[in-house]
């Protein structure tokens, strides 16, 4: 039998960078983490392909998987759902493999409610002055927008004490050799792999 | 104000190469690691110097500290004390360097006792197999030694439940590389940072 993959949950405040980061893991050779694809109710993308880019499915659908309790999470935008098939996450699990899911603050709190042995790591900016330059320069918002951005921002550092880890992402290579790093320590936890080495001892 | 430093406790079965891995983490040029330098009553010997590779001392000395309550872990060999000054250790923590501890498993237990909060990595033989190879060709003895040995090994195994994380002796350099990612990883909970980010929002 093999062991149970690791659930890995990369999130962090909105404009840190946290889809850069995860598509420089996910373009590195030597990668054994699985990446969670969500479901959606938007519509298909020319080019996208179902079960790839994401799980396609219809409003009902989706709304049927929420009642039945069949999503890891999920959340309402712009008048579409997106969500985590729990299905899905446990089969990859089980199968040995680890899962990668990059979502959003909120989203990543109903998975530590969910799966809270799972393991959560928080994307933080360098420092708050330059998430401020980040959520500024982005476009040519209203003060009032970019101040609400930045609440928000703080809010959600408040957030980070519910997450394992903080890694900055003061340079993506950086952050994605210690998120590397965080997923091969976890495997080195006792708690992980003491039933190896007890049964060990019971085939001496 | 600096951070305080981690204190590590790397601890194994006898035999499973602890010292040489520990050699190993301290011939490499960037290590910031702190070596924990014990406190003994035996006698120095020719080239030892006092405050570097032990703290010399009378046994009256280590036993007026042991009563002080001032060791983080101690134990008579051979008629000699060994020992890990107190004092020592929270001085260099409190300067914000990490400290390294390489000791027996039983002194391992008495730190975890004193200081819950350190890292504690066990040492492991690939295979117990393996590891009663090691305990064999260390040299001619008598095989009821050999099997005490090795069911002190087993013992010993069992106690990895008291540590945080298991790592493979397969190769030094790999078990020195997991040791240094397992030091860096625990400087990104985000128990030890949080406080960091709050300064930040503080003083924004």
């Amino acid at each position: 039998m093999v062991d149970r993959g690791l659930l890995i949950v990369l999130s962090g405040p909105s404009g840190v960078g946290k889809g850069t980061v995860r598509k420089a893991i996910f373009e590195q050779e030597e990668n054994d983490l699985e990446y969670s694809i969500s479901m959606t109710t938007r519509k298909e993308r020319i080019g996208e392909i179902d079960g790839s880019d994401y799980f396609f499915r219809t409003k009902e659908q989706f709304e049927d998987l929420i009642k039945k309790d069949g999503l890891l999470e999920y959340a309402e935008y712009v008048g579409n759902y997106y969500g985590t098939p729990l299905e899905y996450v446990n089969r990859t699990l089980d199968s040995g493999k680890d899962v990668f899911l990059e979502i959003e603050v909120q989203g990543a709190l109903q998975v530590r409610e969910k799966m809270p042995e799972g393991i959560f790591i928080f994307l933080t900016p360098p420092g708050l002055k330059e998430l401020k330059s980040r959520i500024v320069s982005r476009g040519t918002d209203e003060s009032s927008v970019i101040e609400s951005r930045m609440e928000r921002a703080i809010e959600e550092i408040n957030l980070m004490q519910h997450y394992d880890y903080a890694v900055e992402n003061d340079k993506v290579e950086n952050a994605v050799a210690k998120i590397k790093d965080i997923v091969e320590c976890e495997h080195l936890k006792v708690s992980r792999v003491i039933h190896r080495y007890k049964k060990m001892i019971e085939e001496l």
